[in-house]
């Protein structure tokens, strides 16, 4: 079986190495031998042991009936969009690790797979080597999923434990994250949650059986958060973490990213460095958690190499369709409700408390003996909306008694 | 598509159960209604939901063509086994949840399945709801897996648990275990580690790609473990699991089950109760762990489902062989290495001091205060084969300043 890999950036790379070095396990599984036999990339690779198999001509790749299967490493939503279109016009297996195009085109892509009788497999779009989409597919196939709640980028989780672990400041962390190859030089698509939200919307869609935009999830990255949020947290016996959650609530989705204070009994907390881990919840088997590295160049490659080894062993296409619903089918982030942990500076202490308990109700306050923060009061809500939360923060804003609201971030229940 | 279940025990109704309540989403995901036709039980239920399709002639199910998948939930190596080969010969698929029956005879099977062109699936079979054996075969299939570490027994885990937790002895937690139904009156299957080995024998046969035979994997269960050992792993800041352990070395397959001192770093420290946890090493992926419920009615029930569902939707067999090889693959037990926790009852303990240190070399103490144990030394070793351990200990039980090995339990690395 013939196969042809555009893009030969980390992840293009790393599936043609697993096909090579593990060729005869992977011809074991897959009932035949499977061979990369063209490689499009624009850039020259004079040294690279594949560098006989790189083209620059995509029509050596789209026009060969030999190759049945096309690996999409190239990324985004511009090129790679094209030629994915272009490989499944031309009847070819599409499968990729290009969470953006999924889960920003995801339902047309799907349809013209279906249309053209071929299947568009993204395992590694999620999770990198954790398997992921397919247990949820496959193996949770007769459960409703309730919920999935998770850790799905490895950048900011190596940061927020660096800031844990080490007490190092947030941009210490990045800069170390930089340095060890786990950030790239523009960090914001990592830091302000985009791929975490990506790789969210992906999982929703397929659990929730419809098509979830990404553009619609409200989404909160971690760069607002500081050592001293962590103190906190510590003293309440938590960490945070920048925590993907998606769930049904009546025929409507909630989906949201953001920094959350996740108590160091739920197996979320436990989760540390680059490595990810989803929890899925489904009425019939409860909690199952999958945990794991997810990024990198093998672990990525490997999951890629799995949906190429699924196609050529089935020899048939995986129809899934993401429907696209008329009207918005997630719900306004203003009616979801959450508990608050906020921080308040104040000028004092004795009215802002009378303050706070009048604008929150009930409110449980910590007591943390961090260094600089001798003038604010901290505390958790109860649960409320979205919206009523937001307006209370405007009212303690304008407070006498108040001088800033220092930070304001979401507790995980 | 009409099925048929083998045994209307507590799998079995859970199979009927999940098929019931989330008929529609399963029919979503299948491409078509899986209506349960007949179910063979020998037994009267009158007062069942499903007692109209309940029969006690098997010949209404393996005559009638309609039926194209057998659930097999009737356990044992008996009458299931039976049923599955007719099953076959009348060209049915097979899912199953016997891990006994897979175990032991596998290789037949899997045979017969693909000699008569249907699939023989066993997701059920281990972690209850966990999605392991597809990960395993599927998902994981472009990488060498090296190795595999498991809390495969829900019941021990729990016991385990309780003893730890609680401080409560063997007896007390298992008596508990009972009383909750998650031990049976007789507990030997579970307590003497036969189901963990069973089930690390199945995932050595997918991960390793040829057959391992549980009746030849080394197999100590959990009832020498006491309270007294547990204060003692808390003193070296690791818990006792029972854990199951098979990885590739060379072209041999090391497999064994037994209690272990496992550091509370270890990811699966932190399994407690009647969950399971499976980490899978792979040389593309790294560490992946998969985490859930590994027993009770409606998980195993739903993974059960997922496999019948995997089979209408692909409408085509999963062919699937392990080979048996003539000679023994397994490494020999004796010639495998470990380190060991010892504990020994000694009449003078610088005399004990010395005999240790000359039978076993350079040793760990450990120092813990717990009641009843004033007349002790307890150490760890240095790696070293178990024969090598083995003489050690009948040299150490022979010294006049000993009186007694008390316990000896192996340390996870």
């Amino acid at each position: 079986m013939d196969i042809a890999i555009l893009g030969y950036g980390v992840v293009g790379s790393g599936v043609a190495e697993v096909i090579e070095k593990n060729g005869r396990s992977i011809a074991d599984r897959a009932g035949e031998q499977i061979r990369v036999k063209k490689i499009l990339d624009i850039r020259e690779f004079p040294d690279s042991p594949d560098r006989e198999k790189i083209t620059k001509n995509p029509e050596e790749i789209f026009g060969d009936p030999d190759i049945k299967i096309v690996v999409e490493t190239i990324g985004g939503t511009g090129v790679a969009k094209e030629y994915t279109e272009r490989a499944f016009r031309a009847g070819k297996h599409v499968v990729t690790s290009n969470k953006e195009l999924v889960a920003v085109h995801g339902p047309e892509l799907l349809k013209l797979a279906s249309d053209s009788g071929v299947s568009y497999l993204f395992e590694a779009s999620v999770g990198g080597g954790i398997p992921i989409i397919r247990p949820l597919s496959q193996c949770l196939a007769a459960n409703v999923i309730n919920e999935i709640t998770g850790i799905l980028n490895g950048t900011t989780n190596y940061i927020l434990t660096k800031m844990s672990r080490e007490n190092w400041s947030f941009d210490d962390a990045l800069k170390n994250a930089q340095q060890n190859g786990y950030a790239e030089a523009d960090p914001t698509a990592d830091i302000e949650g985009h791929d975490t939200c990506r790789k969210i919307a992906i999982l929703s869609s397929i659990a929730f059986n419809e098509y979830v935009d990404c553009n619609r999830i409200y989404t909160e990255g971690i760069s607002k958060i500081t050592l001293k949020d962590m103190l906190y947290a510590d003293a309440m016996d938590s960490v945070i973490k920048l925590i993907a959650v998606s769930r049904r609530e009546g025929d409507r989705v909630f989906a949201r990213v953001s920094p959350a204070v996740v108590s160091k009994e739920h197996p979320l907390a436990n989760v540390e460095d680059v490595f990810n881990a989803i929890v899925v919840s489904g009425d019939a088997i409860g909690d199952a958690m999958f945990y794991g590295r997810g990024a990198g160049k093998l672990p990525t490659a490997s999951a890629v190499v799995a949906d190429v080894i699924d196609i050529v062993k089935h020899n048939e296409y995986t129809k899934s369709v993401w429907e696209r619903r008329d009207t918005d089918n997630l719900v306004p982030f203003g009616e979801s409700l959450t508990k608050i942990f906020v921080r308040v500076a104040v000028k004092n202490k004795a009215e802002a408390v009378a303050d706070i308990e009048r604008v929150f109700g009930t409110v449980e306050y910590i007591n943390a003996d961090i260094k600089g923060t001798e003038d604010e009061l901290a505390f958790t809500t109860m649960k409320a909306t979205e919206s009523n939360h937001s307006e209370r923060i405007d009212e303690l804003k304008a407070m006498r008694s108040v001088k800033e609201v220092v930070n304001v971030i979401r507790v995980l229940q």
